[in-house]
């Protein structure tokens, strides 16, 4: 079978050749439909995030999937069933307590395999296995847009756990701040419709896709250039529920000062180090004295998953036409790989229900 | 009748004579037992936090304060009630939505005062009025411990807010570490009873009647001067639940490091501004991929009052004896003032049941 995978020493993926795996017992096979490009996707490319399967000099890439399953294998799956498989597995004879827990997603990295990101293979590719217990049942009208699943996941588990730290209290959010106009700055502003007021902030010029995008779901959008974050609180208004999705090092200590009292911070982005100065005592102070709230997440659970397919059965048609740029086949696997200005989401077509 | 008061301009308090005051509608008159002296009390004194009421050249000190209802003036309350008084009131004529949904200490700090410390007279005189609705009711066995039903509120609170941000998930923490080991930290360290493993960090040597606690209550004794808190993880072990008591601006940058994966970092103390160089992006990153959270705290509501009581019904007599190092009358009133090494937890008598 045909697989996108990046090798050792390579700086762009290729089209491999693999045997099509065989499912072990507990696992299904899975006929891919479609696999989006993400960020991470870029990062694992060059090198800086994720890494190879042990004694292995190669990656099949993709943690964005949906497929049907082919061969259920005497799983409790059923073969048709349309699915999306979650994107973190227990090392090799160590289900540590995370995975027995079920809560691989609140793992640290060094706990945890990541297919197509870190040390496990992802998702790109004709066919692929996966335990039955990873595998989230998607309704079948969901097959084109499931890929979507796992990054809207992302969004869902950040705002629970936002959501969670805000629960000892009857806190009445209004308005919310997105940090970031890429693709999951732009889901997590679809996700948070809720909000009486909400603002995307970016560093593009007009006109551009992703601020028709941020206006067309009724947001705000902001330049960073001419309204730092650390000055939205100023010129716009205080932000209940801020969600960093840039990576930027600096955006966590810019936009506490942004945040209204009692509001809270969910960080999602992932930078290198970068040692800066920041007045430290203003923003310790700040926390304390507003009873303000950060909360990092990284990679999410079933029930995340589950939400996020109700969430995007939920997103206009509009949103989701403008969102995804492209859908390329494999023979035009590159295309979903270009990362300018023009793309928001683009995803390999694998195959068809 | 007498009162304990700082004077514009002054450096220490004195005793003052004031009217008794009188109970307006929904007030109760309350005669005093004892007040307990904190941190937050030097700090007024030294003019570095909170302010005098509008108009007035005095403040009235105190705001751990435990007394007897001498008047219930038609209010619920009757007369022989032992009560505790919460801090936070609403501006004159304001009754901003914080208070009006009940969660004032979730409020901002220009939208209250604060008995004892901002905009309002505290309780350190021989009678003192209350809204009936701020006063908690405790157990008359507790009259003699009741001043440190607001301290230990204030513990109550952020462990309540730090619990709620990690509720999305099966959390089960079994280290603590507790920076400071002044009378908050020490009576934080009790309260986190049911931790498995506990830490107080200090920076004195022995021997100190603090550290003697620290052991006597089971933890362990960290000298930050040789273990600093970010190395805490490595010198000890990672932390799940860390509490940070001392206002130092540069704590939570380090103790973001010594937690552990899906920990939490609890923030109290009160920093003046301090710039210095911090390695943003590894701490934006760490919290992010570990799924950590901070959470700033201030103040408590009448929950965290109710909670405070029955966990200083469950403190042994040896703690709360080595604890409260001097309880002095009106008449040597500067001794409950001293902060030195020898002082941990001290109050103003005014009267008994």
């Amino acid at each position: 079978m045909q697989a996108i995978a990046i090798r050792r020493g390579a700086d762009a993926p290729a089209v491999v050749e693999l045997p099509r795996p065989e499912p072990r017992a507990g696992e299904a096979l899975v006929r891919t439909l479609r696999v989006g490009v993400d960020g991470t996707d870029h990062e694992v490319i060059e090198g800086g995030h994720g890494g190879f399967p042990e004694g292995e000099d190669l990656l099949v890439l993709g943690h964005e999937a949906v497929g049907v399953v082919e061969d259920p294998n005497g799983t409790g799956l059923e073969r048709g069933d349309v699915v999306v498989p979650t994107v973190r597995r227990p090392p090799d004879g160590d289900p540590n307590g995370w995975f027995a827990r079920d809560q691989a997603d609140m793992a640290p990295p060094e706990a945890t395999l990541e297919r197509g990101i870190a040390g496990a293979h992802g998702f790109m590719s004709e066919y692929f296995t996966s335990e039955a217990e990873y595998l989230v049942r998607v309704p079948e009208s969901l097959a084109p847009l499931g890929f979507l699943v796992e990054p809207v996941s992302i969004a869902e588990k950040a705002i629970e756990h936002a959501n969670a730290s805000r629960s000892a209290f009857d806190w009445r959010p209004e308005s919310a701040m997105v940090i970031g106009n890429g693709s999951l700055g732009l889901l997590t502003l679809a996700v948070l419709g809720g909000y009486d007021r909400r603002y995307c902030v970016g560093r593009r010029d007009r006109p551009d896709p992703t601020i028709d995008i941020i206006e067309g779901l009724g947001a705000t959008y902001v330049d960073s250039r001419r309204t730092p974050v650390d000055r939205v609180c100023d010129v716009h208004e205080p932000i209940d529920f801020a969600f960093e999705a840039t990576g930027f090092a600096r955006h966590p200590f810019e936009a506490i000062r942004s945040l209204a009292p009692a509001g809270v911070l969910a960080l999602l982005g992932v930078p290198e180090p970068w040692t800066f100065e920041v007045d430290g005592g203003t923003i310790h102070k700040d926390v304390v004295m507003n009873n303000k709230a950060v909360v990092g997440s990284v990679n999410s659970a079933k029930r995340h998953f589950r939400s996020a397919t109700d969430r995007i059965e939920s997103f206009p048609d509009w949103f989701v036409d403008a969102f995804v740029t492209g859908v390329h086949p494999l023979s035009e696997f590159d295309r979903a790989f270009v990362d300018d200005e023009t793309s928001i989401k683009r995803a390999v077509q694998f195959g068809t229900l």
